[in-house]
Order: C-alpha cells, then sequence, then structure tokens
C-alpha cells in the first residue's frame, strides 16, 4: 500500500498544476466543451462501473486504460463553468454553480481526487481495489449532479 | 534535438496501446462521443493554434498544458467510428469511413503521432518549436477533414 499512496501524492501534486485559464471565445463554447467532458468521462466511468459490479468480465488493462482517461477527463470541465457560462445554449446545469462557487469548486476537486484514487486503484491490477474506489468515485458524481444538476 | 527524439518515441510506443475495444451502448452514444472527444480537442488546439500564429501571447506552461490535452483527446475518438455507428445520430462522417477503413486509420494515425509531436515540442518552452510542429498537425486535421467530414 506504500507505493499506492506514494503514487496517490504524485498524481495529486500534478492535479493541482491542471490547466486553468481556458480562453472560450463564447458560453456556448463552454457549454459544449463540458459537456463533452462529462460525456466522455462518463462512457469510460460507465465501463468501470460494469466492471465493478460484475455486469463485464474484468480485464485490469481495460480497467486501467478507462481509469486514466477518466482521471485525465476530470481535469477538464471546471474552466467551462466560468462567468457568463450559465446560459447561452441548452445546459441543465443549476444556477447555483455560480453563486456558490467555492462550494462547486469543492465538489469539482473531490472528483479529482476520487478519480486519481480510482486509476491507482486500477493500476494495481486488483478487482477488489477497483471495487473499493469506484463506490466512493460515484458517489462523488451523484452528490455533484443532485446539487448542481437539472433533472 | 536528440532528447527530443526520444522523448517522442517514448510517447509513440505509449500510443500504440491506447485505449482499444470501447463499448457504446449504442450508436448514438458512439457518435456523441467521438463528437465530444474532437471538440474537445479542437478547443485546445485552437488555443495552441492562436498562440503558434501570434493572435495570443506565448505562455509556455500553457502551451504545454494545451498540448498534452491535445495529445491525450487525439488517442480516443477512432475507437467509436466502429462498424454500425455511420448512422444513429446527426454526423457529418462521410459513409467512406466505413469503406476505406485503412485509409481513415492511416489519417487516426497521422494524428496521434503529430500530437506528440506538438506536445513535444511545447514542452521545450521554445515557440518556434511549438510554430515548426503546429503547421503540420493542423494540416493533418485538415486533411482528414477535408477526406471524410461533410460541409
Amino acid at each position: 500500500m506504500k507505493a499506492f499512496a506514494v503514487l496517490t501524492l504524485a498524481a495529486a501534486t500534478l492535479t493541482l498544476s491542471a490547466p486553468a485559464a481556458a480562453q472560450f471565445a463564447k458560453a456556448e463554447d463552454a457549454i459544449k466543451y463540458r459537456q463533452s467532458a462529462l460525456f466522455v468521462l462518463g462512457q469510460h466511468f460507465g465501463r468501470l462501473g460494469a466492471m465493478a459490479n460484475g455486469k463485464a468480465p474484468f480485464d485490469a488493462r481495460l480497467a486501467q486504460e478507462n481509469a486514466d482517461v477518466v482521471a485525465a477527463m476530470a481535469r477538464l470541465p471546471w474552466a467551462a463553468f466560468g462567468p457568463g457560462t450559465d446560459k447561452g445554449a441548452p445546459t441543465k446545469s443549476k444556477p447555483t454553480i455560480w453563486t456558490e462557487q467555492a462550494r462547486f469548486k469543492e465538489h469539482a476537486e473531490k472528483l479529482e481526487a476520487e478519480s486519481i484514487k480510482l486509476a491507482a486503484a486500477a493500476k494495481t491490477g486488483s478487482l477488489d481495489n477497483l471495487k473499493a474506489a469506484f463506490g466512493p468515485a460515484a458517489q462523488t458524481c451523484k452528490s455533484c449532479h443532485d446539487a448542481y444538476r437539472s433533472k
């Protein structure tokens, strides 16, 4: 578990220098960008979920590939929730995202942290580790969607 | 330039183990996935283009971040052009993608290779290197769009 912890820490350090200062030509682009990044993330997350929940055979290499994509994608959407991007294209984002920025940022950072743990768990090649990391990551998606995404 | 070449080779080796066997529940998901991945890629590529073409100030750190995202995204769309995904949602993909699979794959691999070179160039921190790598990468986008994307 020591190597696991070191890896997680290294990855966590990396994520703190995540892409910032994203520049979008218009709000519509920002909205499309965050929806796109989250859709790609969701597809790969779903494949991990299928393995974690026994609905697909566990394949350690595929699990690692999918978890790496999830961790990479988890860094991207947040820069596209900048001021003025609450409208401009159809969006399920609740206005509270822009009035509760600190709370929303906490959710975003939680997802980044959980996705890094998930990738580290997948890298161990153990289905049990994957299962243990998948639950908290899925809960992080859900709690943010419950709070900030319209039905 | 030697370190540059070694880095490029290392990255090229990595990309050959790119995510494979993507599983989409339906053609609509595959279409949305590849459009999403290419949209995210395009946003980051556009920021590099603005720097390379002098329309935005050169920022070495931002260039590297954007180029790293481009290289990561460039691996993703191709698994979503599988059999049966030529229709199922609005798409600009031409039917020839599925009848000229070897040629289409060449284009995809060219983009992956150019995006790795672009990321390596960005990592040097030199605007001249970025400019030199940006042109061929942009040409790769264009030649594939000209051949396989409807107007």
